[in-house]
């Protein structure tokens, strides 16, 4: 829990900080997380993922700016517009990122965290991407990747899940948590991205 | 390969038939398989899937029409404004949903496959929901539920994988291929949803 109280001074980590409201009532996201299949157990499983991952986000960091250094088609919206990689914006993303990683395990999904998804949603959209880093990359992040990216966001802890020595079942019940987490995130991400009416 | 040949007979099911044109490239589609780290591997997985879903897709359809009708915020969208759901509805979708899940494990990913995601999405949004079966039921489905449902209809697929005696790896490598697939034709489908720009 001290992760979550004190301040976390990383550039840009703005959570609990941010002017940003999520139009998302909590009636919104019980019904989200009953469509995700999110119990209890998620919650404790979640919980153990955290302790799990806590000595580990540098190297899963390394797997995902790996991924997205591999295909041109992705590290251009780190890139600027001639596309050329901005090595600044890769750089404060990153400690963000890894940020992100502990407190999908950790945070309580109340309005705080709420509100938090909705600013980083509005980052990968017009309104905020690159503005927080002040940097000139491509704009926005398409829609079709941010659902895309559940996949490999999901398929790529695994390994990390399982390298402290827990069970197959229990590795397969912190798997299953963040996979949830991560597909109930996605869709508080696409709402700044629907066309009127369809978010 | 005799299932694609023959002319299916599910009403609305317009497979190859729809005048509905994908504006995705083959580019856009191979960027996208290439985020959802779709390979040879997983097509045949998704062919071995086929076979074993073929006779089990009424008690799939069992789990999610089960799991639809459990969660009032989500039978409302075949219902009624007023709340009352539509049987004609749901009967009608019933066997084109089946179809679906064995287009998923057997169709090439071309063009016609292209064009019949971008007719699936628009049955999702105001273009088009509820035409096909000339209904009126709450309009549209939200982004965030065509997100969020990648995960159950991920998740409740493995034990019907598992139902044919194949190995656990095998078991695995044909889950890990449907959600993927699952994951790519959410991400087309999110398509006509998007705001200008965003898609």
């Amino acid at each position: 829990m001290a992760t979550q109280q004190k301040t976390i001074d990383i550039a840009g980590y703005d959570f609990g900080r941010t002017a940003t409201r999520s139009p998302m009532t909590e009636e919104d996201l019980d019904h989200l997380l009953q469509t995700v299949m999110f119990t209890d157990d998620d919650r404790a499983a979640l919980r153990t993922a955290g302790d799990v991952l806590e000595d580990q986000t540098d190297r899963v960091l390394d797997v995902w700016y790996g991924f997205v250094a591999d295909h041109p088609h992705l590290i251009a919206y780190f890139s600027t517009p001639g596309g050329e990689p901005i090595q600044r914006y890769l750089d404060r993303v990153r400690p963000r990122f890894a940020q992100w990683i502990l407190d999908t395990c950790r945070r309580p999904f109340d309005r705080a965290w709420l509100d938090y998804q909705e600013e980083i949603a509005l980052r990968h959209t017009v309104d905020k991407k690159n503005v927080t880093d002040d940097v000139d990359a491509s704009t926005p992040i398409p829609l079709r990747y941010l659902v895309a990216f559940i996949y490999p966001i999901t398929a790529t802890m695994r390994d990390f899940l399982a390298a402290k020595g827990h069970s197959l079942e229990q590795v397969e019940k912190m798997q299953q948590a963040w996979f949830k987490a991560v597909t109930l995130q996605a869709a508080l991400w696409s709402r700044p991205y629907a066309r009127e009416n369809h978010a």
